[in-house]
């Protein structure tokens, strides 16, 4: 595995006798190295004096390499390969959540209370007087994790059964970190008007709606087109949860370097739908100069007032047909680097340069637009989206809060200064004496998040006038 | 109280303080008494020198009554109506269903498992062959429960807020009785066309479809359309949940009053989605005589071979428009009367123009056709859909069971040959030497019914073909 390959991202775990003999497990490893397999753990699950079983599991760069390197255990003398389950798809049999009854259907009585006759009142009342379904029936507390499947992870369009175990793995973190209850709706047409339909459809069951990996530009659309019908809050999340966690990254990391929103030059380089809504963001944050790139090179580059007067539709100043120079022009004197682009397209000397004290924020994924080994020693702040290295931009960290302050205050909406307030929730986590290059941002495992979150949001939600019922 | 009225149907629970002296209890009762309420449970709450408190249950035919007589209880003297929960509403704060976690998200090595970057190869995985969603998802064991919220229980046209807590309960029992993970979808359309799109775009992320409570005649169409369209089992429960149950129960009836279904004749009044369904379900069975009233009268009379033709449309053989006779002339030397229509519009001198031991199943939702009390003398056998009598025909008893048996057949319909393996094995719980007049039907709470009838339904569907892999 040369120096320069971008960082394994697929482990893999194959389950191996081998004679019980001297050198046998020296030949594997010998073999997993020179097929650029990095050892990891190394399992026993039977010994005896014959044989001994082990369960080894291995980082290659993917799943075409991990095939390769188990093809050629199966070569070496004194191994056999068994057949054992892979710890991945094992945990994702039959599905990674399900549904759960409040009360046991033990007894008649309590039938009649959950179901008719009893229920019927319920119906009745909420019949009377809609808002009343937040109170007494799962809306209150449920979100739709709403996917066409046409921009799943970094992997793109692979459909809506195939983003399904995302979508659990999502509904997933809404119930562990917030307690909400999240239910995937995968969707399968990829046609905006048919999206809209369907999500404005589905509606009346649910508390709230995030949309997730669907691609840009239709996202865009579609969300505005939810927000504008519909009276519960929706969020894509690829764009708002992201940008929201970068934006505290950010707040914090320009504390430790101290120099002020107001006047950094900030590039972004990639203007997906995370991208934009990034740009979107800094500038309601008050960053003045913001220079957007894409493969082209700079493609979004106006004087702070055009920016801020198209905030809600970046998107229209986007000139990707001419470039008004290249990546390397736009880095020269910036302060702030943040990609959402693709892997590897930075080098050190790109980000020499930068101004002084700089901050790069590589959040390709699963690989970075630079390696972290690389980047470190040239810039002052560096983060990512991985969790091996310091400082990880997770989106994880904005969503949960972000929807439970939402369903607490009965909001409408998530509006701009619910997201501003959960950006400066986040970034206020850390005290500032704490504040390090390495540490700009909460632990995703940090129990303060969510309800600090979710606290800010709800009172930016009751003072914009965003809720339900004052 | 008149004799003549329907019985009770709506239970309330009151919380009073009466001073603790001689003879309070007593005025209260009789005050409920001339309210017409039925006094239920009496429990004790606190008691002390001065006052008891208790929570007074009674029973009344609505809400309205039972307000009414909670104003009256204010007036009693030394009695003080307390502010306490209602039991029903009580159990309805927050909704009655939530999502749950199969593993516990507590650490970034789980995390990496069912969430980024593991599960990005089963997305890939499915994307490859998407017939492992089946397999890898929720996909493989949930429900989504549907509705328009056009006709709640017998209540109406409600919406599709209203109508959530009863698809709460439905999910209820199928987690209960099934272990199925089902979900309401509540739609905020009405509009036919919307209504399959919509579930049409849900359903990648579903492993059945279960309507319920969409109005007739737009729930035939839209069963129709989506049973054609999409690859997984779709079933409107209101036709054939309650369909399969009635033709188990009457199976076992016909047992023991020693009639063959090929020679009964058969009166079922009330031809919406229910009794059509039934109708076509006893063609199916074998039945050769039926008679279809409505409001009009005799509207639905057609030979066995014109009736058995048109099974599938019998809808284009109702004539509402000139009726061939009364429901009287219909029950003339009728062997079995099948209501599937509304309250007290069937005497016992109707039922004395029956065959000799005759079989009346009056199922209409909460008060049957005729007062049990009132129907009991005057025939051999006697079902309603009521948990309070003998022989209570449950759709519950089926659906758990039918979408149990499709899901694990991973079946891709949900057919006749599969209705009707339900229900012989409904009907089969019940040993020939065990059944008797008062017990044709097992309870909601055997334990035997679910694997039972998803045993005969897996099987059906593996021998019709309907499964996806064989």
């Amino acid at each position: 595995m040369s120096d320069s390959a971008p960082p394994a991202s697929c482990k893999m775990t194959v389950r191996v006798a081998l004679d019980n003999r001297p050198g046998v497990f020296a030949q594997v490893a010998t073999a997993l190295a020179e097929e650029g397999a990095n050892l990891g753990a190394v399992d026993m699950v039977t010994a005896d004096a014959d044989q001994i079983v082990r369960d080894i599991t291995f980082e290659v760069q993917s799943e075409t390499e991990g095939n390769r390197a188990v093809t050629r255990l199966q070569s070496v003398p004194h191994v056999r390969i068994l057949p054992a389950p892979d710890r991945v798809f094992q945990v994702h049999e039959g599905g990674k959540i399900g549904v759960r009854n409040k009360l046991a259907l033990t007894s008649r009585s309590v039938l009649s209370l959950v179901y008719t006759p009893g229920v019927g009142r319920v119906s009745e009342a909420i019949a009377k007087d809609k808002s009343k379904a937040h109170l007494y029936t799962t809306k209150s507390n449920t979100v739709a994790v709403v996917t066409d499947g046409s921009a799943v992870l970094g992997l793109g369009n692979l459909g809506p059964e195939a983003a399904l175990p995302v979508m659990e793995g999502k509904a997933m973190l809404f119930k562990e970190l917030a307690g909400i209850d999240a239910w995937p709706i995968c969707l399968g047409t990829q046609d905006t008007d048919d999206i809209v339909r369907a999500v404005q459809a589905i509606a009346p069951g649910f508390g709230g709606i995030n949309l997730e990996d669907i691609s840009a530009p239709r996202c865009f659309e579609i969300e505005r087109r939810l927000k504008a019908s519909l009276d519960i809050p929706v969020m894509h999340d690829d764009q708002h949860g992201t940008a929201v966690v970068i934006l505290a990254g950010l707040m914090n990391a320009l504390k430790v370097v101290g120099k002020p929103m107001e006047t950094i030059r900030v590039v972004v380089n990639g203007l997906g739908a995370a991208g934009l809504t990034c740009c979107r963001m800094l500038l309601t944050a008050g960053a003045r100069q913001i220079i957007g790139c894409g493969r082209q090179g700079i493609i979004l580059f106006e004087p702070r007032e055009r920016l801020v007067a198209h905030r809600d539709e970046l998107l229209a100043l986007v000139d990707r047909d001419r470039p008004k120079g290249s990546l390397r022009d736009a880095l020269k004197e910036a302060d702030v680097f943040i990609g959402l682009s693709s892997a590897n397209l930075l080098t050190p000397s790109d980000m020499d340069l930068m101004a002084p004290d700089r901050i790069v924020f590589a959040m390709a994924n699963p690989d970075p637009e630079i390696k972290p080994e690389l980047a470190m020693g040239h810039c002052r702040i560096f983060a990512t989206g991985r969790s091996d290295y310091p400082n990880q931009i997770n989106n994880a960290l904005a969503f949960p809060g972000i929807f439970r302050g939402a369903l607490d205050a009965q909001a409408r909406e998530i509006n701009d200064a619910m997201k501003m307030a959960a950006a400066k929730a986040i970034a206020g986590i850390i005290p500032d004496d704490t504040l390090s290059e390495d540490y700009i941002i909460p632990s995703l495992f940090d129990k303060q998040v969510v309800p600090r979150v979710a606290q800010a949001v709800a009172q930016a939600a009751r003072e914009t006038g965003a809720v339900r019922k004052p």
